[in-house]
């Protein structure tokens, strides 16, 4: 017998890689390229020590002191080593880190690491500390206990990633998003192997960066919630520290709202502007006028100024849902474009673009924008960021342009992390060229802020972000859906002990609104329900304004739930083969459900914030009613027992499906469909002979 | 029958406040000067606005406008209100402030208000806007709801607080407290009414303040985490937003070691010198040279540096605990003392102290210092900070010094919030004159963080500190500690709506101790146990390092155990009559207890990091084991069917006893001595007839 389970890059091989994963009990996240497991174990006790050589910096010898700490705040050990330095250089050490030179934090850099772990030592070589770093937050991955105490398994590691941009777009503007937050969420992506954090800065809503040169756009377009400079430095240390790049937005010639109360001279129409407090409904929307000569030099200005801030070769100028309204209704705007024969309105932007891109151009950035600014004429060396659908990735790409997708990673939409993670950037049937390929640098999540505060942010972003850094680290083939979920569970506790407040807002939310009273019966109903999803609580009609309370059970609600999730999974099993085992577990989650509602009845009458989620829980109570049901006729039909006259009847079985349509219909802002669905499922079954 | 249920001042109404408070569910804390409660309810909706009147600042104008998100947030009326600005003068609007100048945040400001609400507006009066930021923590606190909907009851309430000087010393030295930690403990301190954030900045294990002019103080001297100077200016910010004033410390002569890596010129032996990273045990202990002339013009310009960034008053040079071994041995500073007639260390310091006063005066800034400092010859203008005990307190304000306490409320101490509540300040017995007392200009809460990190730190912060707060504020005859209790429990929960993290990490750290396993058989044990008290953890010879792991079960445990708390008022209601309902609540605890050690085992099988609590769980369950039997016995002689030679004999209680006892030894750092106490009432009951 082979000691040595060997896994490869070969297509046979890869296939496996989760069901190796399983078997072993591993839960590296995401997975790496190459790993082949071995027998043995490294056990951990207070000698532990770590050396570290090569070409090492300063970056490599803080991130090691971090990866110290951590792993004894887990193991409580009690290490002695304190902060790492070039003294650590012992070659006796356990853990030996070898890097060959630093690494610079641009697009690009070699990311590749080894990590190989024996029962005596663990050694870890890469090109650059950034993989010497990656190596560190793998080998926290691989901690297992067992009453011997803490270990490393066996394993050899070859690792580096699929795509070079993997990165989290924050909305900062929306809802301020302050710097404590980012400063968690970059230890957050540090954990996923992600390597750009772009902040969406400025927006209709807010004007939420700092400006020494022009100080009235920060004073008055942000009602005082901004980053201010300092901040802003101490983020981009942070990041830079932690081999993340950096890459600011500054959304124009549209979403510019926030910039005109400062200086109205620079819109398109005259006018006194204010801070947005709407999302939409404020067309025509305030837009740069392109044809003010006086507004470049400022730009510039502006530019030059925000270069000093942020090093990384790209800068991102937004550039999309520009209607251009305000132009169409400016006689000297609409002059400029016959006058330089500019057929339409996006043709003018492309003009702004260009304009835009020269100046960029002049303090060595390079401009990316959202994949509006993609038109005839627009520069091939700029940056496509394809949001609006897979198309403009592929015609990007096919065009020559470099391009990241953001599509279908937008974490805000509350989806479920299996529609994340399987959000291929490309598909077989784009017919790309090997070359064309190459154009794609990767991808960006992305956690818009209108229904997400400080509060909420991590829970809409994580860990549904870890599945994504997973699409864009790992081989294209990792895509075993349950042993994501599996892993996923465990890499969401990592998050939460560094600090991630995914979960920890949750309980505290639900005493707010619970008021006073036990939290259960509300919890046990929130646990079961998601938010409604897409933009669909907007679309009930509902103006929802920067002001408007986002403390609602939609918004303690998690976009995806575990126990819908799982309850779903049951009931897959004991269709597939129902023993009575399997249906008591059902129809322990359905009396649950149906016994609470009354409970929860109890609980609205002294908490009036919850009084929305009354006829959802009435409706999950009667689900839970015609679920028992149809889990007893299972059960029967199974033994033999069900008679004939008893049977689901073809009216029944049409008056069930009449309810469960009715209950889909939105209402008080979450929805139980999963269950709905999983339910369904027991009603074809009952069909079924 | 009056309508008015009227509370004065008079002594004998004072006493009942509490019961007033509790007969109508009222949950202020602190609790007001005076208050009339009335007949009627003021409900919410969405047209519930503000205006501001009289003479307002922006100060006021930002606190109205958190006011307003705060109450929709919790009770989702969608307000229509945005920001408040001085267009808000409304006078149809159902909450009028009116306010007669804007405050000087400095001690000794007017802090009084008087807020009315009856069945269809509220007003709120105040000379200044410290008064009605006061009155708007108030309002928050008299929320109410009902099945008709959120509503505040009828009130009228005059307020001022008892002492001018209300604090919390933050420790961010032993271990870093990074900005956001402090920010959002102002945000707690405004909600209990707290006016002086004391920050310790400087100490033998870490320099953690910028220092631009010297910049190789914290380069040197912080391993990297400190606060920048921009961070201090947001912390001074935002907390003189809320009304608090901040006031730095940099300990001196002693506790210097993290000055001297930089200097070690000014150090008083000549060595090289290091951040230390033990907490004692490291004497000689580096001290400043006071016999060095250079020495004072370095800290002229440093202080000249740091009264940029600090507006208040006072600066807090510490002065406590320097033995002056450094001093001793070194025959220069020997021959000097000599030289000046200066006939021991203390004189030396006093000496000391006296320089750097003339600095601190030529800055315009008053000294501040620990007890220590108090010698014969110190000027009668310092404030001291009264520490090792109330005779210092007493000593200082007979001597005509003003004076503050902490004496009493270290909540790093991890006492019950019953022994901070009762810490009176002064007693009758002090016989300190009318004029005397008022030198006692308050008090602060200290936490101290040796033992706690920025993940603990408010689990031992908060709620306790409330409770010094209403000691601090409320009059000398508010201390019910029932009605404490009650309406802490509420604060509780605002503090965790506000941002606070004294439960939020509660059972992520379960989670990361059970490594994997279902945490609630470690949540029973943790819920039931205390980290041991004072400093015996240190005492048990163990040598903590500042990069120990604070990630143990001692640091998971709450100061105070709110189950074993219940439990013990359980037993107390039991043995005074003991009834068959009291009796099962309580076996129904035991038996928890006793059935959740075997489960324990095996997660601890798994996790070796909770290893150390095994024999201690084993304890609790024989301790439950000795409990069950003890309430049957109860309950048994009680229905008259406990034979006579069924009694406890004398060798049984004392058995009994010396099993309590062992079970009291220090264990796996955590203990459940309540519990112990509480199951010895029931044996004491045993034995009586």
């Amino acid at each position: 017998m082979s000691k040595i389970k060997i896994l490869s890059l070969a297509f046979f091989l890869v296939l496996n890689s989760s069901m190796l994963l399983a078997q072993n009990s591993l839960d590296m996240m995401p997975v790496p390229k190459q790993f082949s497991i071995k027998e043995g174990k490294l056990y951990l006790n207070k000698d532990f020590r770590l050396a570290i050589g090569g070409n090492p910096n300063e970056r490599l010898y803080a991130a090691a002191t971090r990866f110290l700490r951590r792993l004894d705040e887990q193991t409580i050990q009690w290490f002695t080593q304190d902060q790492i330095s070039k003294k650590d250089n012992d070659k006796e050490a356990i853990l030996q880190i070898v890097v060959e030179r630093p690494a610079e934090i641009h697009l690009g850099e070699d990311e590749s690491y080894t990590l190989e772990i024996s029962s005596s030592k663990i050694k870890i070589t890469a090109k650059t500390d950034l993989g010497a770093m990656y190596a560190l937050e793998t080998l926290l991955q691989l901690l297992k206990a067992d009453e011997k105490g803490f270990y490393f398994p066996s394993i050899i590691v070859n690792d580096a990633p699929r795509f070079p941009w993997r990165g989290l777009m924050i909305d900062v503007v929306r809802h301020f998003i302050p710097y404590e937050v980012i400063i968690r969420n970059i230890d957050a992506m540090a954990a996923v192997k992600m390597n750009v954090l772009h902040l969406h800065l400025t927006d209709d809503q807010g004007f939420r960066i700092e400006s020494k040169l022009f100080p009235k756009l920060h004073e008055m377009g942000s009602n005082g919630k901004y980053l201010s400079q300092a901040q802003i430095k101490d983020i981009v240390k942070y990041a830079t520290d932690r081999g993340i790049r950096v890459v600011p937005e500054f959304d124009m010639p549209g979403h510019t709202s926030s910039w005109f109360p400062a200086y109205p001279e620079f819109a398109s129409a005259s006018q006194k502007y204010q801070i947005e407090t709407k999302y939409s409904h404020f067309e025509p929307a305030p837009t740069m006028d392109p044809t003010n000569e006086k507004l470049y030099p400022f730009i510039d200005a502006f530019i030059a100024e925000m270069v000093t801030l942020f090093p990384d070769a790209y800068i991102h100028i937004g550039g999309d849902e520009n209607k251009g309204l305000q132009w169409t209704a400016n006689a000297n705007i609409e002059a400029f474009k016959k006058q330089h024969n500019l057929t339409d309105n996006m043709a003018l932007q492309t003009y702004f673009n260009g304009r835009i891109q020269r100046i960029l151009t002049k303090y060595k950035k390079k401009m990316m924008g959202w994949d509006e600014i993609l038109e005839p004429g627009i520069s091939k060396d700029i940056m496509i960021h394809s949001w609006r659908g897979k198309n403009s990735l592929t015609e990007a790409a096919k065009k020559g342009y470099p391009v990241i997708i953001s599509h279908g990673f937008y974490v805000d939409l509350l989806s479920s992390a299996k529609d994340y993670y399987l959000n291929e950037p490309f598909a077989e049937s784009d017919d790309l060229t090997l070359d064309q390929q190459k154009n794609i640098y990767g991808g960006e999540a992305a956690i818009w802020t209108e229904v997400a505060t400080a509060e909420t942010i991590d829970s809409r972003t994580w860990p549904n972000t870890a599945a994504i850094a997973e699409r864009l680290w790992s081989p294209r083939d990792v895509r075993d859906v349950k042993d994501m979920y599996r892993r996923l569970e465990k890499q969401s506790d990592r998050l939460e002990f560094l600090g991630i407040a995914h979960h920890k807002n949750y309980e505290s939310m639900l005493k707010r609104l619970s008021n006073g009273a036990d939290i259960l019966p509300l919890k046990t109903f929130v646990d079961a329900v998601e938010p409604m999803k897409e933009l669909s609580r907007r679309k009930q009609g509902i103006t929802y304004y920067t002001y408007t309370p986002l403390t609602m059970v939609f918004d303690a609600a998690k976009p995806e739930s575990k126990v819908a999730r799982e309850f779903n999974s049951l009931i897959e099993d004991f269709v597939h083969k129902p023993t009575k085992e399997l249906g008591d577990q059902i129809k322990n989650q359905y009396n649950i459900w149906a016994q609470n509602h009354d409970k929860l009845k109890e609980t609205i009458k002294i908490a009036p914030a919850i009084r929305e989620i009354e006829p959802v829980s009435e409706n999950l109570m009667k689900l839970s009613e015609i679920g028992l049901n149809l889990v007893d006729q299972i059960l029967l039909r199974q033994k033999g027992k069900l008679k004939r006259k008893e049977r689901m009847s073809f009216d029944k079985y049409d008056e069930i499906q009449d309810t469960f349509r009715a209950m889909i219909k939105p209402r008080g802002n979450v929805e139980f469909i999963v269950i709905i669905n999983a339910t369904k499922k027991l009603l074809e079954e009952t069909m079924n002979d």
